[in-house]
């Protein structure tokens, strides 16, 4: 149980970054709260648990005195100040919480709260991932295939700004998305170059395959799946989204609509892993060798960047069913 | 090579059905050509090989003698008379042919020629199933589900009626598509009782499991891919036409469209057999396990009755992996 | 660590069903005690967790306080009255229990003491199910079949009325073997009906399929492998009663023998599922689809039923892999 | 087509064992013949196909000429006499006949007509294995399981001295089940020994692994699935013979009989590869590796012993999925 | 049979390259000889078989007549002057042989012929892509990684200036190995570029990944497995050339050997692809997906060239397992 | 809390092995540290655990009290001197630890302290199990295999004796290597015997297929992956010794090489458990098949041993996928 004397030891210090925090620290900071709940421990004392986030990284936060006082503070989806001490809690780092309570955005901004500075969100600027992706559109050369992408990319645009690429895995934050398509239109394109593919097709490729996820996913600072995206999925979305655009525009050839659907349908490479169609043409190859080199490293470079100490190795990665050998490790 | 006095025991006698054809028999016979191939032996000599099928079977024919009078009597797509002898092969019953020509239906329809006789098709009649179909979607309570329901099979009615189900495998002859989606539909409502699922929705999943393969094969008379049959499937075509439907119909809950997009999607039942997503939903599982099932039974039945000889076992069937016990077998 | 003041707030109330427990009720109980065991704590303070059991569901407790007092009060295995309070631990509803001690039956039947109501069993009454199953039997046509199913289910009458189908996954409850077998019955006889199956062999397969339960469980009360149970197995148990009753009776055919076995072995479907042969006649394929569609349809169902609050979708089922959709989540 | 000065050449010399037969060879010899078929060529020119047969192989025949002369004078399944020359054909050595006819043993044992000559049988004296066999029984230390295997052995030995071990695969010739059961007994003997695993069951084990196949194959010279073969398969009808050996004796523990079924049911080692249960003792485990083993040393042997010419590799072995490296190839 | 007056209708033309060659076709040319066996069909008649090969690709021949006064004329692995008229048998064409002999080249060289013209070999000149590779090695800024570069390119690099990549699949003739590492190294080096890994590495990994083929194939004109090749495998032996590279340098530290090992280890992606370890950094996962990627292409690539006809899509292909759609096939 | 009248309960007795550890015990020992963490409870309370092992065992720890006079006095990888009281937590026995130190050599030695004894390791003698393998060695006909045996052998003998055969699974102790070649050896010769395999090579194979362990794994008391270990794995490690060794004898033919390498290949037995050749061999077939009965039935033993109380079958063992039989439990 926290004493009295513990809490004498908390100055109102700025708390740093999630991802900066040792145990022993104490202070305040903002934070989004992604998720709430009341538990009650073994001996019946009930706590509050939370989950608290900035852009930095989670955190888990425990609240066990004064529950009743702060338990209507706050919910789940909105931003808080808290404070508390950091603690280290079955080998991670959790925050012992002091106080919670909503941000009172009038009030807090004088003590520097940014609302998007709790958002995990893409390290690079969405106006600058706007433009390189209008850019990628305006110079594909076929002029179906970029009226169809034209016509998905206007009408998304509000959600393909934002949205996250995944629930978890990769690319799961603000705009991971269109930093996820973006980037596998440049390994996509390089790939084209050197084979000598279509890349009208390899560029609207890379753009459509995941852009079903917009619909497949519900984001609201959090991310979930909808209901379209659990019976749907995010492949047949997309492929709905092109034969909607290509009605629309009335006179796109069949063979276009079905190759560009093709592409879609196809990227995820082998029928097991939900493509119910398996690549055909050489560019569905080159798009789905690169969507699967895309998530994977993204993964190892994330396993990389969260595993510290100086062994040559990181711990054992689940999914990736192995440890990996860090750059410094030589 | 067929020596002169061969052809003197060729009386013009007219041949029996394909399924009845014995080594010996002689005579000739209205067949559907669905192959022609001109093909040259070891020893140089040139032979016209053919596939010729009536609605009991088909078999490969050879034409050795007079091929520069033959060969352009008749071509692959066409109805043709054929005269010949019924000769083992390589443990098959082919036919050596002694003439070959393209049907003259004026004058051939005196001699019995009828279209309808040389079609592999259902043994149910076109339409006692359509009428079949047509009670099926009248008596689907849920307004929604019926009124899309109605909205496709009208569209499609003309290929609805004739299609086949596949290239081979099952259900691969005219109308064949149509009597796969009602005993689908017997077998999936007959477990729906079982199960207390919901019926509106079983009975549309069933009717709209494999709708997509209208326009997944081309079939005129022959059996083939079609561009969007390759690239899209026609799991994909299905779920295209069910979005388009409710486009045009204007009301439909997205629910409604929703759940029976999964009941396409979903019905082989697992990704590795092409389904991108998995049942959800009882109504799901039930159409995946009544598809399965009928898709089994069917291959099962035809190997029974396409094996001969009194064995208790039938001969090893590749596709299921097994030999078969014969009813008659205990 | 209780506290005395919160014993005053604990009346002498019944608790209601475990199913309609909420954390914060408090009040007594009968139960069946299903496992007990004597845990020390951390700070090495001892404890009494127990398992809990009426027929609408289990419950985990545990007795803090007094347990040298309590703990030869009771045994695993025993009716037992507790009383306690409800609380919610780690997103689960447990008993804190101030007392427990084994049923009086003399004395608790006043208090309306019934062993049945503590026991997880079947819906439907025993004797109604008995009689379906004998007239099922009775209908069937193929005298040696109806023999040699009325040899075995005469013979293992005592279990077959009582046993439960599995230790976990599905039927796993008092009786739940016999309605599982009336079930595939049920299912496989309609299967029978749509694709003009012998229905003699379907249904002996079905009742005979995993009659070989009741001697591979244990039951008594609670449920365990037996030793033949893990080194047989009950496919090979359940073919060896078959074998047996076709010698008892004397004058029964091979064939039909034969037969009947090979229900029992392929009704799993395919070797790497645990059947040594698959299914080789129609018969054998409409039994192994119609129990694979009952044990996944009933797990679906539990699902459903155990998956509270009003999101659209059920938590992810580890068995299935896969989230399900509520029937009122459209 | 055969010429007459051909027929010139061809003394009436014996030909050589099959296995030493060289194309160019011609002469005389007895041989089993295991299959004739009547058919005719490309050009309807009829021949008769055979397959001929001595204790050193099985080669191919054809008869093109006097066709109606010879075609009653034999059946498969006799002994017989032909007259031919060895030819090489597709890469194989076949015999070109000149004439053959069936055995007529009073006259043909004066030209050194032996049955036993032209049936493949293992290269063991049967009397020999038998004494081997009879005398692993007899020590076995257990008297439940030495009386279990007793009984089995003394009821089947009819058959278990001259019952191939196989269709085709491994052992698949007269008294090579005995062969094989023997050799699995010797090295399951040895690891047990290495292992000090109980020799009482892993004797009994190899002895009985396989022992259902003298009903799962039919043998009369040729082998073939037996009706309970296809529908039960050798590991069930094994275990079967086990429990009425032990309801036979009327004494036997149920743990033994458990025990020696188990044995034959996980010696395949997983469900996928047919065994319903999986080793659970060490003596099963040792059983099952031992099995193994020996079928793929069979294997290996027999192709390395079909494999001339003086490349340091075998061809590719299909069923093992590799190249062999021939002992002398180091 | 061939008619003498077919022999009179040969004149001494000159055969197309036989990518180009079509049914009717006559004449002579030069060609590699790569196969010839002695055959006897059906009747007895003796026949040589043979392949033929030039740069464009290769063909069948058959040699009926006259098989005595040249069957001695020529050996497999020796260039021959054929001349014959080219027929379609089974749906392939091939050449039936008038007369064949082996090349004499001082006589044959002034009608044209050129040893070059009848390997098959890269499209790319030989001293271009050796220029290529130096260029890659000098441009490795790691002194030890482009020292081991250096010292096993040195010495391996007659065999690595012609060898092939495989017996089949892609890249099987002269030189292929040598193009298909520095298409590795491009689409490596591009997929480096785009997620700023190690290019030393990178480039190191491409030139070496297959390196050990030198070693497991043996090449001369025709490919096959070496004694090391089949027991080792070319990645084994790879390995063992950057350890010994390492060990004559001397100053190598282990961490760099092991890294470059590491990406020849793991470049097939998993264990079951027969990498005994599996990539483990950013430069090993991309070296990977980029052969991979490019044994993937070149077999569609070369697919896609034999398809011949109108058709949008290609015939079957077994190893892919698919269809490919043509690139006209919009 | 552990109050003060506990610790007089707690004499200066000695406890017993940790094997013969139970519940209740009370008193001091030496132990091997081979984890040490300071963690805080939920409440803050900061306390040690400490994972401590002798050759019986390994038991984990905490210190409940006092963490900041102990903390210092220890680090893992330290023999210490522990005392406190073996306690039942979540099922297994922990110790609850009063005081824990470093051992004094020159003090606690007259206590009894001895190194040896706090360390797991083979039960075999290690002098004993050396004489085996070079008598072993000795026993070898082929003298370049001898020779190449003996280079490795005699180069790494100082790892060869002490190291583990792996972190975990199996022979995971001190000389456990050494222990399992032995083993292996033992098993292989005996198989070898059985089908009169090459001696020589299966000695050689047993004794090499794993000897690439002395550098995959670092070991110092605890074990773990070394950087090669990792990146290459023991195979490849094994191989490179076997090559530097043939090129230190300098007179080695490489058909010797190249087997014996391929022996260490392909021991794994497939590609997907590692083995990047699969056997070729009878040799490599009876070595594989040793290796993988040698690691089953240690695991299998192991379990049995560890599995305590008197119900017949043992605890699920996750590895396996199964439960086992106790040898007891018939």
């Amino acid at each position: 149980m926290l004493t009295g004397s513990l809490k004498d030891h908390w100055p109102a210090r700025r708390l740093p970054d999630i991802a900066q925090l040792d145990a022993g620290a104490t202070g305040w900071g903002f934070f989004l709260c992604t998720r709430k709940e009341l538990r009650s421990g073994r001996q019946g004392t009930p706590h509050i648990h939370v989950v608290l986030q900035d852009k930095s990284g989670t955190i888990a936060g425990r609240l066990l005195e004064d529950v009743d006082r702060f338990k209507d503070e706050f919910e789940a989806g909105e931003f808080v100040r808290a404070q508390g001490r950091a603690d280290r809690h079955n080998q991670r780092v959790e925050l012992v919480l002091e106080s919670i309570r909503r941000v009172n955005p009038d009030q807090d901004r004088a003590a520097g709260f940014r609302e998007a500075d709790y958002v995990r969100a893409s390290l690079r600027p969405v106006d600058e991932m706007w433009q390189e992706l209008r850019g990628l559109i305006d110079g594909i050369s076929d002029d179906h295939v970029r009226r169809v992408l034209d016509a998905i990319v206007t009408k998304y645009e509000e959600r393909l700004r934002v949205w996250p690429a995944a629930v978890t895995v990769h690319h799961d934050y603000r705009s991971g998305l269109l930093e996820h398509l973006l980037q596998v239109a440049d390994v996509s394109l390089r790939l084209a170059d050197a084979y000598g593919a279509d890349k009208s097709y390899v560029a609207a490729g890379a753009i459509l395959h995941d852009i079903g996820k917009v619909e497949e996913l519900d984001y609201d600072l959090a991310t979930s799946y909808s209901l379209e995206g659990n019976l749907l999925g995010h492949i047949t979305i997309g492929v709905r989204m092109v034969h909607e655009a290509a009605a629309g525009l009335g006179d796109v050839p069949r063979g276009v609509t079905a190759r560009l659907a093709h592409l879609i349908l196809s990227h995820h490479g082998s029928r097991d892993l939900g493509s119910p169609v398996e690549p055909m043409t050489v560019e569905a190859f080159i798009l789905s060798a690169a969507d699967d080199l895309d998530a994977t490293i993204h993964q190892v470079r994330r396993h990389l960047a969260e595993s510290s100490g100086d062994a040559p190795f990181t711990p054992y990665h689940a999914r990736l069913g192995r440890v990996l050998l860090k750059p410094s490790g030589r």
